[in-house]
């Protein structure tokens, strides 16, 4: 991806034209920082259940589309489909779909998708062999150790905007990284947009709640971007991920918003939440077989919205606690389950999003240990949409201000990680080798010094002191030198440039919206 | 590995014969546990430079051993060497070895070593694709929640070898989990390797730091194991680990006790310290070609001491922090250093041995990334040996009770995640999608009311409950939990059986070693 380095100057502010990822508020003084950039990943992705195992649950997926049908609750994608042939019986929402129909439609979406946000330095590619991270999305509730766990509001929303716009590992937003509950709900989608558009300029998404917030995102993306409709539907400029309501079935709203999208070229995720033992069947062959039938269905409508729409693959599978059946993620089902739908989605040749997932209830061991297995499953098995990358807690339940400095520190080093590894001559150092000899030190010699600054990835959250040193520092842990960070960053976040008759524009149009009253909250 | 599970009968004890597993204090009450099982790797190893990469290594490597040469700091070992026909001037200890030669005696050494400690059942394999971990060892420092960091002493000692023997999950030690200063040097060895022997049934290791030390362990386990001289000699009972004192050099006490148990036909772990930028190149090739010249030196001393003596390509090699110089373990490099390492032991057709390495100063979030990273890098690349896979912190300056059976629970999850993935039509469960349909719910289904139990791995660690529940008992984290945990595994611990007549030969040896003074200090 572009990360031109240039000398300092004033920031380039054109309408709907580059602007400088450096000039954008990335927070330079607080911490050492990754440059902004899509890691690649380098290994081969680990594919547990082998091409067979993957046709085996293309089969399965076939079966469920055809014999058993998914439940389509809104009429005109029942229309559509039924046009296109798929079996609908008139009492039932029930669409039933030939496989080869199926791949047909499959078969149109294309295998990665270029986003481009208002800061065109910060276009994305969701594909090939490409990461990218996104924000905590949707918790009700958001935590820090300054003042604990509260539900969510304005204020923390707003922050955890600027500590995205900050970070340079945080490629897109996903929806609101905790829901400011203080604004009221037929008029949040406004005001969030509105923070989202001007206090970031990275790639936003919308969520499929109802016409009116659809279509207000749209506008308001395309306003922000400096597009004429016609630039808008030319190329995706956002995106929505909807969630089936599994086992089996497409909800009204999430149907609606991705078939809008859809209409103007823009991205939708299709991410069925396939909880298995749950919601899926307790056998992850079943719960993955399921999972990709609830995915394709929703493609095969959008495919037939518009031929080539932009659609990824979403998975969310993981397992139930056996005790209680409360949501478990990071487990060693979570990560295999999230390498089969790799799987799948390479066999679709569709991009891919999966999360960073836990259900830790604080910042400690298990938070850690669940995240960091999340992160191995994506990393290891191509992941190309990371969603929740940095902040999730709890199951989703609670966005943590340094859970989110935590999972920077993280992802930077998944990314740093991507970089291949040299075996020139050079690298192989048999001349300093020579050098320094049985009696010498590596530290000053000279293939030493000429690479030490760039030898190795220089953490910003570890702390590598002795014991001793640590402790007379006054022994602070990781959750709290993140709590620093997170204040540190805030303090020196720089609003990304917008140009004034842009930002006059998106604000007319949130007061007359306003006026309007917003979207209607009874659905 | 043998699992045999049986109904609960008296211990059947026999003199140099089978003794159950499960009779040997396996902590049953205070935590679930996998069964004893070594776990085999599901997946293709991650090899980042690929056979081409690993090639080049190899030429750099024979050109250090060729050209360069490594320092042998052992009168005896130089001698083997020299009547074999590697070139050394009479006034250095510097021995310079031909490619021809080196692979030549390299190529004498097994792939693979089946190791029997004094319970039969508890044998191991190093090699294959199997794994196995080791307890911490040799830190000088140990701490837990109660009583903080201090300095080693034997009850400490005892009790981390009570938690080693009560977790199926801990295959062998692999030196003092921490060193117990309160006993004096001299006889140190003699009360450790007795409390070793007595107090679990698993595979031990003997430090290579002075012939009586090597020689009491050796007799001291041939005892134990109820073995003749001929018998343990026949097949490797135990196990060291030397060090080369990095770059290019080999100590005395390190060759000496290799010598004598490459002799006796006892395997030897070769594992350079070659920290990247300081002892080594700060170029991860040339660290890893270094480490493997440093290695197979080594080994062909060893095959030459005896042809076909077990032997296993140690890997340590981390890098520095670079504003510092500190050790830094768990980091990118880390985990690719040690993915490379598998390359060149698999180069070599050796077992391989890596390490559960961090730097952390306390059980927190860095502490458990750089755990789970230096876990994933063991696990993605085929580590056979896993040193230090629960209880080290601080870059091995302490040993800590928590973060063991944090490290327990880490280990148990990639165990299971080793487990195969079912792709049967029973596992796609397509019957069971359509007879729970669109409104149903799977956690009732026959399909998993017949699996539920088995399905998942179950953690001993986490808490899934939700955060008012979580709250209301306590907002207990996770160390404390697990400071609970090894506690009550403590209370319940169980000391494995071992016949009369053999701990009063064991007993009798010690006694009249610490009369004869034990092993001089001074060396």
């Amino acid at each position: 991806m572009t990360n031109k380095e240039s000398p300092a100057s004033a920031p380039e502010v054109r309408r709907g034209r580059r602007r400088k990822a450096r000039d954008s508020g990335a927070a330079k003084q607080a911490l050492a920082q990754l440059p902004w950039d899509q890691p690649r990943y380098l290994d081969p992705p680990v594919e547990p259940v082998g091409l067979e195992g993957a046709q085996r649950i293309h089969e399965a997926a076939m079966q469920i589309l055809e014999e058993i049908g998914i439940d389509f609750l809104h009429e005109k994608a029942r229309d559509v489909l039924a046009v296109a042939g798929c079996k609908i019986t008139d009492s039932s929402p029930t669409v039933r779909m030939d496989r080869d129909f199926v791949m047909e439609q499959v078969n149109k979406a294309p295998d990665h998708v270029s986003l481009t946000p208002r800061n065109q330095d910060r276009r994305l590619v969701f594909g090939e062999d490409l990461a990218a991270f996104g924000l905590v999305a949707s918790p009700p509730n958001v935590s820090d150790l300054d003042n604990g766990r509260r539900v969510g509001n304005r204020k923390d929303y707003q922050n955890f905007l600027r500590l995205a716009q900050s970070f340079d590992c945080i490629h897109f937003t996903g929806g609101y990284p905790v829901e400011p509950i203080d604004i009221h709900p037929s008029i949040r989608h406004l005001d969030c947009l509105f923070d989202l558009l001007t206090m970031t300029d990275k790639l936003v998404h919308a969520y499929s709640l109802g016409v009116e917030r659809v279509e207000d995102a749209m506008e308001m993306v395309r306003i922000a971007g400096g597009f004429s409709h016609s630039e808008f539907e030319q190329s995706p400029k956002m995106f929505t991920n909807i969630n089936s309501s599994s086992p089996l079935k497409h909800d009204w709203p999430m149907l609606d918003g991705a078939m809008r999208l859809a209409r103007r070229n823009q991205l939708v995720i299709i991410t069925p939440f396939t909880l298995s033992g749950a919601m899926a069947p307790v056998t992850l062959a079943g719960a993955i077989a399921q999972q990709t039938a609830e995915c394709l269905a929703a493609v095969a409508l959008l495919q037939l919205i518009r031929p080539g729409a932009p659609v990824a693959y979403g998975s969310f599978t993981s397992n139930v606690d056996m005790k209680s059946g409360a949501p478990a993620f990071g487990t060693p089902e979570y990560v295999r389950a999230t390498q089969m739908s790799g799987q799948m989605a390479r066999f679709y040749n569709l991009p891919w999003r999966a999360s960073n997932a836990n259900a830790a209830n604080c910042v400690d061991a298990q938070a850690t240990w669940e995240s960091t297995a999340s992160l191995w499953a994506c990393s290891s098995a191509h992941a190309n949409i990371i969603y929740h990358a940095a902040g999730w807690m709890e199951g989703g339940l609670c966005a943590s201000f340094e859970k989110f400095v935590i999972d920077c520190e993280l992802l930077q080093q998944f990314a740093y990680y991507q970089k291949p590894i040299g075996v020139s001559d050079e690298d192989l150092a048999v001349d300093a080798i020579r050098d320094v000899g049985p009696s010498g030190h590596f530290l000053g010699a000279d293939h030493t010094q000429s690479r030490f600054k760039d030898a190795y990835y220089s953490p910003f959250l570890s702390d590598w002191r002795n014991f001793e040193s640590w402790e007379q520092s006054g022994s602070i842990e990781t959750p709290m030198r993140a709590n620093r960070i997170y204040k540190e960053v805030l303090a020196e976040y720089v609003e990304p440039p917008m140009e004034s008759a842009i930002r006059e524009e998106l604000t007319g149009f949130v007061e007359r919206r306003k006026k309007e009253g917003g979207a209607p909250t009874d659905f």
